[in-house]
């Protein structure tokens, strides 16, 4: 059960940001610059690193959810998102993305700066600026999104359905006017 | 040094925002929402929590532009947020306060639900669902936040005179106008 009441019964983070549109605007907004907007890399390479840090963070609403995004959007689709979820190590992507999942790994373990040697092995695969100031934001974001779900005891959707009705709508549609109509 | 090039000298998260306005509009937007806005906490003690979270993260830029912030609206000023930030446990302020410090405390930890036991606590000291709601982002947040500034490894601000001058912009106009301008 939620630690506190909501408007509507809505599962995960949806919930939040229609019981609260105050907050629930900018964090669709950001989600939408970070996640869908043209950058250097793809929308489903970001939404691969976000459901990452997820599953590195525990939280299994956005594991799975981002994880249903990015499998949508990449050509290796679920089984790729599986084997980077396990390990990036020995997953089947390019150097460039791998060494931004180290990158990425050690935003979410703490606060501190990235190392030099994991931005420079980022950089030796191909990695600009853009590329890592969105790694960091990514898994930054992340931090805070898995927080305020998994903090909250939110409710987890009941069946598989709803991951894959929510990845219809946020491709179509994108973050915020999917989450804020909250269908 | 920091690890990206910005297109401007700003510290801290200031020159990120103003370097990526794309990303930056929401992240000032969440802020002045979470901080700024009308809700049920007083803006000197959400500006409080976010300055207690960033020193449990030791991001020393955040911990003292948001120290200052809360100092300039809170009757015991700068004493009383250098108590809170060194212990909660012992300082100066109400049974609420204090009870929903621990709440973020936790939420700092990890992205574990907030035990029930810290929810309890926080209610009958009188915290209601929106002071919980309030809490868990703002702490959520400031994980957020606190990445971003040192993943990046942001300049700090070279004397106390920047956080005094950041002070009074913000308590003036608020975050994004004031970020955005970047002066």
């Amino acid at each position: 059960m939620p630690h506190i009441a909501l408007n509507n019964d809505l599962p995960g983070i949806t919930g939040l940001m229609v019981h609260r549109p105050d907050t629930g605007g900018p964090l669709g907004d950001l989600a939408n610059a970070l996640l869908r907007a043209p950058s250097s890399l793809e929308p489903g390479e970001r939404e691969l690193i976000a459901a990452y840090v997820s599953r590195l963070n525990d939280t299994e609403f956005c594991a799975s959810s981002h994880g249903a995004f990015a499998a949508s959007q990449l050509a290796g689709g679920r089984e790729l998102v599986r084997d980077v979820l396990v390990d990036p190590g020995t997953a089947p992507i390019s150097g460039r993305l791998r060494a931004l999942l180290g990158v990425a790994a050690e935003v979410q373990s703490s606060a501190r700066p990235v190392s030099d040697r994991a931005i420079e092995a980022a950089r030796v695969e191909g990695a600009d600026d853009t590329d890592l100031h969105d790694t960091v934001l990514i898994a930054a974001a992340f931090c805070m999104y898995n927080r305020y779900v998994s903090g909250l005891a939110t409710e987890l959707p009941k069946d598989d359905e709803y991951y894959e009705h929510a990845t219809r709508r946020i491709v179509m549609d994108g973050y915020r006017s999917g989450i804020v109509q909250g269908d």
